[in-house]
C-alpha cells in the first residue's frame, strides 16, 4: 500500500516507473480490469469536475467502481472532522481515496489516520501531484527525454500548485526552471530555492524547452492586485506575435486570448494542451496501478 | 460512429431500425453485456434527472460504464467555452456523450468538433429527438404501425422540443399532425409547414389517434402570456367529460388536474403515460447500439 | 420481493438471519457478485452523504449498478407529486430502491405502489432500520448474543428514527430498553409502551450494557428548547470522569466534546463508534439479499 500525495515525496524512479506505465498503458490494453472488485472513493472538499472526471474514467477503465462524495454540499459537513470523515470512510474498507481540498496539506494530513491508499488530487496551494506527472509524460513524448529540461511556467505562481510540484520535478530531473508573472503573483524569495525569476517575457520565453502557463484564477483572490484580463494578455499572454520556439502547455482550462491567443491555441502544433488532458486519463490510471497493486 | 441530434437527419429506414431493435430488446435480454468496457459520458448542461436518469439506466443495462457530470453545478463553469469542453472530454477517450443542453442546436454544434458520438437528449426549444422515439415505439405498440396516424400535440408548441422532433416523425411517417394551445404559445406560421392549428378544443380532440399532452412550463416565461393553471385546464386540460376516442400521451411530468385530470391518469386504459417512460430505457438501449456498435 | 421499510414489519426471524448473513459476508467473499446485472436507484428526498454512500459500496460490492437521485437538487421537484416519481421510476425496471425522505411514513406509504423492493434508508423521525441492523450487529459481536440486552438511548429521543426502530427491536429480543435526555426532547408518554424513562445521567450509565448517545441536530428545532452544547455535555454527556462500564455506541456524525469526549471516543476499546460504521456496508448487503435475492 502507498499513497500518493506529493512529488515531493517520490523519487526519480517512482515518477520514471510510472511514467513508463502510463505510456504502456496508452499504446495498449494492458490496463483492462486490473482494478476489478476494487472500489474507489473520491472525496472533494472543494470542486472540480475536470479532475474527478479524469480519475473517474481512469478507475472506470480499469474495472474499478466509483463513488463520488461531492463533500462541499455533503451533508457529511453537519459538523464533522475531516478526520471523522476519514475514520469512518475508511471502516466502509473501500480500496483508495482520490482527496481534492482547498486546505494545504490536508490529504497528507489525512493519510496518517488510515491505511487505505490517499491519492492527492490537488490540495490547497501546496502540490497537484497528478497533474505534475502527466505533464512529464507529455514533456517525454514531445522530447524524449526528461533530463536536463529547460521549463518556464508563467502566472499566478504564488498560488499555484502545479508550480509547487514542478520544483519538485526540476529537482530530480535537473531542470532548469524559472518563473515568470506579475509581481504580486511571484512566490517569496524564501521558497523559490534555485528557481529563478526572469526579468521580462521576451526572457522568460527564449530558449526554453517548456513554456507552462497558468491560468489566471479571478475565484482566487480580491480584485486590488490582479491586472485588468486586457493587461495581463498584453503582458503575460502568448500570441502569434510572441510565439516562441518552446513547447506551450497549460493545465487547463484557458481564458481564451488572456494566457493564450485563441487562434494559435487551436491550431498550432507546438500548444500540447489537449495531450495534458489525454495523458491525464493514463497517468491516473499508472498512479492507480502504483498504490494499488 | 454516428451521432444522434436530430430526428430531422435520420431517415425513416433508421427510425425504424431503432424502434424494432429496441422492440426486440424489450422482449429479451439480447442487450445485456453489449457496452461491456464502454464508458458513457453524460453532458447535462440543464438539469433534467427524468432524462438523464432514463439513459444512465439504459447504459448501465447494457454493461456500460458511466460518468455523469452536471455542468450546472460543476467547477467546468469556471470561464471555459462549451467548445474547451468538449474538446477536452474527448481527450479523455469516453465512447460517448449524452448531452442536454439549454441552447438550441448545441449538441450538433459540439458534434461537429468531435470524432465520439454525441446523443442529444434535448436541446433548448429544438429537439428532443430519444422523446420523439419513444413516443413511436409506444404508438407502434398502441396501433401496431407508424404511418399514417392522426396525431395533435396540445399545449406550449412554440417552446416545445417535442413538438418541433414531432414535425420531422410527421413528414418520414405521413402524420396528419396538427396542434393546440393558448394563442400566446403557438409558434410563429413560418415554421408550421403544413401542421394544422386546431380551431378549439372539440377539434383537436375528435377524429385523432394520439393526443399529446405538453407540460405547462412555468419556469420558462415570464408570466404576463400564461393562462393561469385553472383557465389552462378548463379551456386546454382533459378530463372526464371531454376524454376523447384517442390514446393520450405526455412526455411528462405531468401537472396532475392542469394538462390531465388526476383520476383519468390514473385509471383509464388509453393513458399511455407510463409506458412511455419504460419504453424510453428501451429506446435509449436502442439508440446507443444505433450509435456506438 | 420483499420490502425493507421497518423494524416494526419483521419478525426475530427476519432481523436473526439479516444478521447472520451480514456476519457471514464480513468473514468471507461471498457476497461477490450475487447482484450482478442488477441496478439500485438511491433516491434520496433529504440528503445524507454517509447513508447514501454506505447503501451505494455495499451493492457495488456485490456487483449491483447503482443510479444516485438526490431529489433535493433534482429537476424532478418540478411540481411532480412523489406518486408519479415512483411510478415513473418503476417504469424504468430497476431492481431496487434505498428511499430516504424527510417525511415519516413516506418510504411505506410509496412502496405500496410498487412491485420493486423499497429498502428505507430513514423516513422523518419514524424509522432508520438499516441503523438499528447494523447496532444489532455490532451487540452482538461485542456480547455474544442479542436477546435479553440492558440498553440506554441517551438524547433528543422524540425526533430520532433510531430510538423509534430499537423500540422495536428491544420488543423481539426482549431487551430492558431505557430512554434518558433533556425533558423537552424526550418522547410523548402515548407511545413510550414500556420504555423507562431514566430519572438522571447517573442512572441512565449504570447496569447497562450498550449506552447508545444520539447525536444533537441543531438543524431540526427551533433553537429555544435546546440547551446550549456545553449544557448538554455537561449534565448529558460521556467523559472520562462517568465513563460507564457499558459499550457505547452513537449512529454519527459525532459532536465531539458535546455527547462524548473527544479524548474518550478515539482511545477506549469499549467505543464502538467505527465498528458501526464498518458493520454498515455488510448490514445493507445483508438487507440487499433479503429483499432482492
Amino acid at each position: 500500500m502507498k499513497h500518493f500525495v506529493s512529488i515531493k515525496d517520490l523519487s526519480k524512479e517512482n515518477i520514471e516507473l510510472i511514467i513508463k506505465r502510463a505510456l504502456k498503458f496508452k499504446e495498449s490494453n494492458l490496463f483492462k480490469g486490473k482494478l476489478k472488485d476494487k472500489t474507489i472513493v473520491t472525496l472533494f472538499f472543494e470542486n472540480s469536475t475536470r479532475t474527478r472526471t479524469s480519475f473517474e474514467i481512469a478507475a472506470k477503465n480499469m474495472g474499478a467502481e466509483v463513488v463520488n462524495i461531492d463533500h462541499n454540499q455533503s451533508s457529511l459537513k453537519k459538523g464533522e472532522t475531516d478526520y471523522d470523515t476519514i475514520i469512518n470512510l475508511s471502516a466502509m474498507r473501500p480500496d483508495a481515496f482520490v482527496i481534492r481540498h482547498y486546505q494545504s496539506g490536508y490529504p497528507e494530513f489525512l493519510s496518517k489516520f488510515t491505511n487505505i491508499p490517499v491519492i492527492n488530487a490537488g490540495d490547497g496551494t501546496n502540490e497537484h501531484p497528478s497533474q505534475a506527472i502527466l505533464d512529464a509524460i507529455t514533456m517525454f513524448e514531445a522530447k524524449g527525454k526528461l533530463d536536463n529540461l529547460n521549463v518556464c511556467i508563467i502566472g499566478d505562481i504564488s498560488n499555484s500548485r502545479v508550480a509547487k510540484s514542478h520544483m519538485w520535478m526540476a529537482k530530480l530531473f535537473d531542470w532548469k526552471l524559472s518563473f515568470y508573472g506579475p509581481k504580486t503573483m511571484l512566490p517569496k524569495q524564501e521558497w523559490l530555492d534555485g528557481v529563478k525569476i526572469e526579468p521580462n517575457l521576451q526572457e522568460a520565453l527564449s530558449d526554453k524547452d517548456f513554456i507552462i502557463l497558468l491560468r489566471i484564477q479571478l475565484e482566487r483572490k480580491s480584485g486590488q492586485n490582479i491586472p485588468s484580463l486586457k493587461e495581463y494578455s498584453r503582458f503575460f499572454g502568448i500570441g502569434e506575435k510572441n510565439m516562441p520556439n518552446a513547447y506551450i502547455m497549460h493545465p487547463g482550462p484557458v481564458n481564451r486570448n488572456v494566457e493564450l491567443s485563441s487562434a494559435l491555441m487551436d491550431k498550432h502544433e507546438k500548444i500540447l494542451i489537449t495531450k495534458q488532458v489525454e495523458n491525464g486519463v493514463f497517468a491516473r490510471m499508472a498512479i492507480f496501478e502504483f498504490c494499488l497493486l
